[in-house]
């Protein structure tokens, strides 16, 4: 289970920072909402976004999160990417995010061509600062 | 040189996220201080880190970095370090960091054994998201 201080991090309204592996073996690390159920970060993206193809290639990422409040009060994660899950549950994952971090009932920057997949990510390593 | 957004956000006192290749190939990614003169982005660490030695290995990074006050106003940069700048110049850059971020004239958490290094990186593409 994730140590209580990362778990909070992860659960609160905070934006975590995602870093994949490109085709080409460089890095790549973009922004995201983030979900956990206190075992496994789960993050939402949509079918051929370059962090779902790079997760597919090579499962290895590396995360981190501060709270949004306080800066100096962050986490690192590294992990893999166990499973992709797409379907349903990733549709209403996506709102359930929406809720979350816009506090409305449903996404409303879907593009009607996507299908969402839920990057669930097994933390082998956690190091906190704070 | 880079556009005003990106300019903007890397002048303004906003966290960087440096990602980084580990020797074993996975990534790494880690919130900094930064600082650019409009055209290279910099990145001041201590010889012997992580990021220090990622990038002496594998000049490759990718950064993102965002408002601290919108969270949705972000740029992506991708680049290489093309220089690793120690001595003098790396020592009185920290104190400039930890003015521009702490307001204070003095960085007060060096280490009398750590040497100060500034990653001197040359943006190849840079996304913007507002």
């Amino acid at each position: 289970m994730l140590p209580d201080s990362a778990r909070r991090l992860l659960e609160g309204k905070n934006f975590l920072y995602i870093a994949t592996i490109n085709q080409d073996g460089t890095p790549q690390v973009t922004p995201v909402w983030v979900d956990t159920d206190g075992k496994f970060v789960f993050v939402n993206t949509a079918i051929g976004r370059v962090k779902q193809k790079n997760t597919e290639r090579n499962p290895n990422v590396a995360l981190a999160i501060f709270e949004q409040t306080d800066p100096y009060n962050f986490i690192q994660i590294r992990g893999k990417v166990v499973e992709q899950i797409a379907g349903l549950a990733a549709e209403e994952h996506i709102d359930k995010m929406a809720k979350k971090y816009r506090s409305v009932d449903k996404f409303s920057k879907r593009n009607p061509d996507e299908r969402r997949v839920i990057l669930k990510i097994e933390p082998s390593h956690v190091s906190s600062w704070r």
